[in-house]
């Protein structure tokens, strides 16, 4: 390991044992020149990095994206100091920039985002995520790529009691992925007192292994022991691995050791302690490059043969989705799928009938479903993860994570709104939109029909960020023909004239509505402008605006909640101090029970006659 | 049982049996007669609910609300047919009503909600949410009332893949949960097709028992099998019990048994299923009722004390939180609460120190946390809940679900934006306003001092429905006398002239941001109004009027993203076709890194200097 530093002679013991004391040390210090920070809890787990980095990891540090790297999660993201010494041991930030450590502008942040960092695989900081991600990056390695790297995902003990671990401990075992290890560092304190199994490692060793795991118990500060149990995970094969490490929070330092009270804190006396722990040092580790691998993929790459649909003719967008999707497979060895087990709804089953070795079934568990997903995209395929939209709001942490990790990924939620029916409340996508457009850099979009839908299911492959698609479950008729475009950002003015006392502006199940609501109206001698708003972020400003000079009001009508949806969307294209249109909005205000498709978008508010009767009322009443 | 019937001289099995056939032949019937619907979801589960009903249920159908009565949670909310067909049973709805399931206006919705039906404890239908609910309610009464009543939950076998299952098995055995139940029907079936795990019953049986419950395994069309084991789980003490039972999907209909691709649907052929079945029946169970119970409550009633606090001190609003609630506590013996481990973060642990006995550990599990709040509201407590804010975003399923319960509860998120300074975006609470604005029937609170906070949080606990409040890391300036009030809808003007040239409506930390830019802007002749809109829903939308009639433009200014936030918040009031005022927003649009509080407000263009830059312009360039 330390090459060319003074310990030569030393024992390969005494040299891990050096390099985990500087370890340590830095992260005493990194957090010390911070004033902030987690240095008790990178204590701790200071033995277990000093071996895996030492001994174990392969990675060109040079070359972040070399597929044959192996891939380290620091999952307890707050333990983000030691990252950076193992990094500084490395030999890829120096002593320097470790001490900018949460300082404006560094690189080191409090929690590791891959956004500033090339060796930082996913944002950490929300507990219980790493190793789900993990779940997702040993996928690709072993059923993708297969490429033999490893992933291995540092975790703390307390967020074991995260039900997104247990997700992934199944997920992972039920692909007997081998090539996953979790190294838990069981320092037996969390934030704000004893965690429930404090250091019985039988009971984390119990539940690992009822859910197919191979599990290893050591002393976490005992190097060799933690070296023989890294070996065997490497030996194990047909399941994951779990490493419990036995540790004591503070380790090295007798005034911080198993001490309640100092999570999150610089040490009182940074100096003392670094001098208790023997000093400051600069060992370096040659962290051996992986063997050559090359990524095999796009085997049936070809031209994009997107599904047509006959004008006038009556198909759901999910089942539009699910053809989209299965068609962009084919053209593209890059796409994967993922489902919820609702892939007979979401329509997800097309891709995996065709096919089946880029499909996973993630079973009822959206949490792990986005979290392969993000592990997927960072490892450069391209996902899309389907479920009902009601049921995405299960992994809003997730998708807000992948926001912070900067993940490129497609979601898709079917079933939106009251128009599903009889099923009920808990069954409607009413806040999807809501939630999607709140995430950093998101794309949400929302099609009225087959073509437009399959559209978009081609054009958010190549989007930055993350990306969402909102899908109904009724059959809606065909507006739009084949070579129709409808790009990102873009709006369809679907009537209009010179005359329109006003203009609805629709998305989805309403635009049939508008439309619907517009011939009664015109019937009436009242034009109205009705525009499809597939794209809710961005907002087509311009077409917004125009809109609003020439008919002076907006109605917007949307099956989700009154918030943060359609009418929030459109708002959007006011916020800069210009004069803004007078607004209205009808959306879902109540709580639907049970009742067929019409009679709740009747009962909601949002069918034809409800905007009739909103135009008539604003016409006659407000608007002039 | 069954009372009155011509089964007077069967075996008490012959009647269980019978009692099994009419539970499947009704709710083949109810499924026909909606036409969609869960039947085979129904039949394999429909002798552990004659078994139940029969044998071990205690409910007083005249008196849900009597404090004795065992409750029944229909994790499995689907199987909705067989939860009627046993309301039937009991004679509590009749066959006509029955045959009303899934019609418009019928209390017998798709899935069972309590906002209809007075038996049903909690809305279902998200899976996984059944059991985690389940634990409240056993928390409540093992803890709290110290009542005898058992809590059943009837799982399906396919939600057991959510993590959410596995926070509720860790929680309920840890507390020792005795008076819980689970009846997993494992009919090895799901939506789309076979689960990871099939009939093996050992597999489910291993990770329930490393979770520390008492397993039993049996045939779930044994009924008397299934009696022996919920007898069992009676019997057991100081600890939780599952049953697994190995079912049939579709039992008793040869064309439906364990078949794939009927999930979801009436049976082809309902009405011989019916003759195979046996035919309709119109047996009744005479279910007993529990023995008188009370419930020993707010023994320590009395004067609220609210802490006072000194204008111009410094004082984070978390600790208003913390002080408020514990003071809550004192006065009222009904509110109690829960923390996600982060309670000296939250300051939750004023109240745990003050109120040990009403504080609840849930460790680092949100989903758990928030429907363990839902279970303990459902038996009357009054709970505050609380984590980071970012991190209830983890618990966004069981939020939405707690509103269609209707459940009313206090949830608070401290961390509340970039003003968290140095631990960087995975930690700041950027989404939560969007989040909990969309949920049904919720209020938005957002103090920005202390004695509002404190206020605020006595103010919530007489609420209706699901309540938010936002507070902040970070100590600010008590701006507020300790009398004031502040009514929720409300709003305060706190600055203003008749020459004011905007409105700045801010809240939370943004308030004093948005009085220093005045104060800058005031010296260099430009009067502006502030709002402080601690109240972000319901909106005020007259004192909002009033400001945009009076000064023409309002620039919001919020921690947080741009959508769904303050600014839309504010467009509340604004959209019912009356004129618009200009808007503007600042809010965060990047994506943050490491940096102190005061840089990251000035990163974000949220600080002063941002709002005074903004407001010239607009003044300037825009307005005029």
């Amino acid at each position: 390991m330390a090459a060319g530093t003074p310990h030569d002679g030393a024992t390969a013991e005494q040299q891990l044992n050096d390099l985990a004391r500087q370890l340590r040390v830095d992260s005493v210090r990194a957090a010390a020149a911070a004033g902030s920070g987690h240095p008790t809890s990178s204590l701790s787990a200071a033995d277990l990095m000093a071996v895996l980095l030492a001994r174990h990891f392969r990675y060109d540090f040079d070359r972040p994206d070399h597929p044959g790297n192996d891939r380290f999660i620091l999952s307890k993201g707050h333990a983000s100091p030691l990252l950076y010494a193992a990094y500084k041991a490395a030999g890829v930030i120096d002593d320097e920039e470790l001490l900018t450590f949460r300082a404006r502008g560094s690189r080191l942040e409090g929690h590791p985002t891959p956004r500033r960092l090339p060796w930082v695989e996913v944002a950490t900081g929300s507990l219980g995520q790493g190793l789900p991600v993990g779940v997702g990056m040993a996928l690709s390695g072993k059923r993708l790529d297969r490429i033999p790297y490893r992933v291995w995902v540092l975790c703390g003990d307390s967020e074991l009691a995260e039900g997104s671990v247990w997700e992934a401990a199944e997920h992972a075992a039920y692909e007997q992925l081998d090539n996953l290890t979790a190294l838990v560092d069981v320092n037996r304190l969390g934030q704000r007192g004893p965690t429930r199994h404090g250091w019985d490692l039988d009971a984390y060793a119990r539940r690992f292994a009822a859910f197919g795991w191979h599990v290893v118990s050591v002393d976490g500060h005992d190097t060799a022991d933690v070296d023989r149990a890294l070996r065997e995970a490497r030996d194990t094969a047909g399941r994951p691995t779990v490493v419990l490490a036995r540790t004591l929070k503070g380790k090295g330092v007798a005034s911080a050791e198993d001490r309640e009270g100092l999570h999150g804190k610089p040490l009182p006396d940074a100096d003392a302690a670094v001098e208790e722990l023997g000093g400051t040092g600069d060992l370096r580790v040659r962290v051996p490059a992986p063997p050559a691998a090359r990524v095999l993929r796009a085997t049936r790459s070809g031209h994009l043969e997107l599904p047509r649909y006959e004008k006038g003719s009556e198909v759901a967008t999910r089942d539009a989705y699910g053809q989209a999707l299965a068609a962009l497979g084919t053209a593209r060895g890059d796409v994967v799928a993922l489902d919820g087990e609702v892939g007979d709804s979401t329509r997800a089953e097309f891709f995996a009938k065709d096919h089946p070795e880029r499909f996973f079934e993630c079973y009822i568990a959206e949490q792990q479903m986005v979290a392969a997903a993000v592990g997927l995209a960072r490892r450069g395929w391209v996902p899309y993860a389907s479920s009902f939209a009601a049921f995405l709001t299960r992994a809003h942490d997730f998708v807000r994570m992948a926001a912070v990790s900067g993940a490129d990924l497609n979601l898709v939620g079917s079933h939106a709104g009251v128009a599903i029916g009889q099923d009920g409340p808990s069954q409607m996508g009413l806040e999807d939109l809501a939630m999607f457009r709140a995430v950093h850099g998101s794309t949400v979009l929302y099609p009225c029909d087959a073509p437009q839908t399959a559209r978009l299911v081609a054009a958010m492959a190549d989007l930055d960020g993350v990306r969402y698609l909102r899908t109904s479950r009724g059959a809606a008729p065909v507006l739009y023909g084949p070579d129709e475009e409808f790009p990102v950002g873009g709006s369809k003015v679907l009537r209009s004239s010179g005359a329109d006392r006003l203009t609805v502006v629709a998305a989805g199940v309403t635009v049939h509505e508008a439309l619907a609501a517009a011939g009664l109206l015109d019937r009436e001698g009242i034009p109205v402008r009705v525009i499809d708003l597939y794209s809710v972020k961005p907002v087509d400003r311009a077409t917004l605006r125009e809109a609003a000079e020439t008919t002076g009001c907006l109605l917007t009508v949307e099956d989700h909640r009154p918030e943060g949806g359609i009418g929030d969307a459109v708002v959007d294209a006011f916020s800069d101090g210009m004069p803004v249109p007078r607004l209205a909005r009808l959306a879902v205000t109540g709580m639907p029970g049970s009742a067929s498709p019409a009679e709740q978008l009747h009962a909601a508010g949002v069918d034809a006659e409800a905007i009739a009767a909103a135009v008539r009322l604003l016409v006659e009443h407000v608007v002039r």
